[in-house]
């Protein structure tokens, strides 16, 4: 490896050492309590290190979600392989629980923590607000699950029917990070529980056909592509 | 008024300033973050004259929790006039979720923060575990709407039902309280989700005859005491 190649490849080092010291930092202490200074002492760095790769603590915030969103989105790279309209926002639903599980502090930045209105606007075409690009996401596949036909016929509304499967999804999530250390009560896995939310929401919204076709399914190995009946 | 009443009064003044002072810096900066002395700093008060009131920063936010709790669960106060279970358990569910958006300080420190596994110590008979018994109240009504026969047959956990309900809630309220600010987001009102994700869940989680109840008693006023049907 040449010395170029060697500072690039410490650079990128250092690069994510500050980012994940700055997650822990917002997620604990909340961004406005956080400083650049904070930073740098965590990792043991001189302030003017940091500087060096951010220019300021809202672009190190927005590197930060930027690169966040880009790792849930990965979590979600295999849905087009499933067919069926209603079992891709099941996977999708999956998915996202576990993202956050595994990642908690990922999670609590992302979707848990109060960010300035700044992080938000980076809509400039090159890239675009992350979180908006993950709701999008949900959108279209809720859209086309029902252009599809596979919800009672009196949601007509892609956004409800995103906003209602999201919080679900986010109530299982958050919950289950808030409340893991919580010796009072007896949670049940957060995998029985995505479950059983998503078979309720399903057998709640879903039409007859979708419901019998999705409980079939469960009982096939493997899942994908499944033959689509109507 | 006399003047042990006006000290009296004037007591319970400063304890409510410090309790409420309290409540925001936990939630801005975290539990770890905040200290005797900050709080005292936010009111203009020595920290001594906190000290008189609470012996460390514990006693303080678990008088915090315990305050919210209670505030919480006065805005339960009239689910025994509701003779429906389902419709019990809805009510709950709608009571839940406004007092999350009228008060998104005590429902982020109660539901949304990470506190101290201390301040969950406080399992002596006097007092009990706030959350605790928050929880065994949705647990007790999924409980009661299994057993008057509300639920599919498949629904045999009453620990796994109150936490799917309570998680599609936390989703709503935690959703709410941290996107309020985002502008991409065309969110739909709180109580459309609400509902919407109500009736989700009672078409995918009750009988037949819960369904048809409930759908029946939307076009009634009151809604209160319906006559049960089976």
């Amino acid at each position: 490896m040449g010395s170029t190649e060697r500072r690039a490849r410490e650079r990128e080092d250092v690069r994510r050492r500050i980012l994940d010291a700055a997650r822990e930092l917002f997620v604990a202490e909340g961004y406005e309590a956080v400083t650049m200074r904070k930073v740098a002492e965590r990792i043991e760095y001189t302030p003017p290190a940091i500087y060096f790769h951010f220019k300021d603590k809202l672009e190190l915030v927005q590197a930060l979600v930027q690169e966040d969103f880009a790792t849930l989105a990965g979590h979600f790279a295999r849905l087009d392989e499933v067919a069926d309209p209603w079992e891709r926002l099941a996977r999708m639903g999956r998915d996202y629980v576990k993202f956050a599980t595994q990642n908690p502090n990922h999670y609590r930045l992302m979707f848990m923590t109060k960010l300035p209105p700044e992080v938000e606007k980076m809509d400039d075409p090159e890239r675009g607000i992350p979180a908006k690009d993950a709701y999008a996401m949900v959108r279209h596949l809720s859209a086309e699950a029902m252009a599809a036909g596979c919800l009672k016929p009196e949601y007509q509304d892609p956004d409800l029917v995103a906003q209602v499967l999201w919080s679900g999804m986010h109530g299982i999530a958050s919950l289950t990070i808030t409340m893991c250390d919580s010796h009072w009560i007896d949670m049940r896995p957060t995998p029985v529980l995505t479950d059983a939310m998503i078979d309720a929401l399903l057998a709640g919204m879903g039409t007859p056909a979708t419901i019998a076709r999705n409980l079939l399914d469960k009982t096939k190995t493997p899942k994908r592509k499944p033959k689509p009946r109507s």
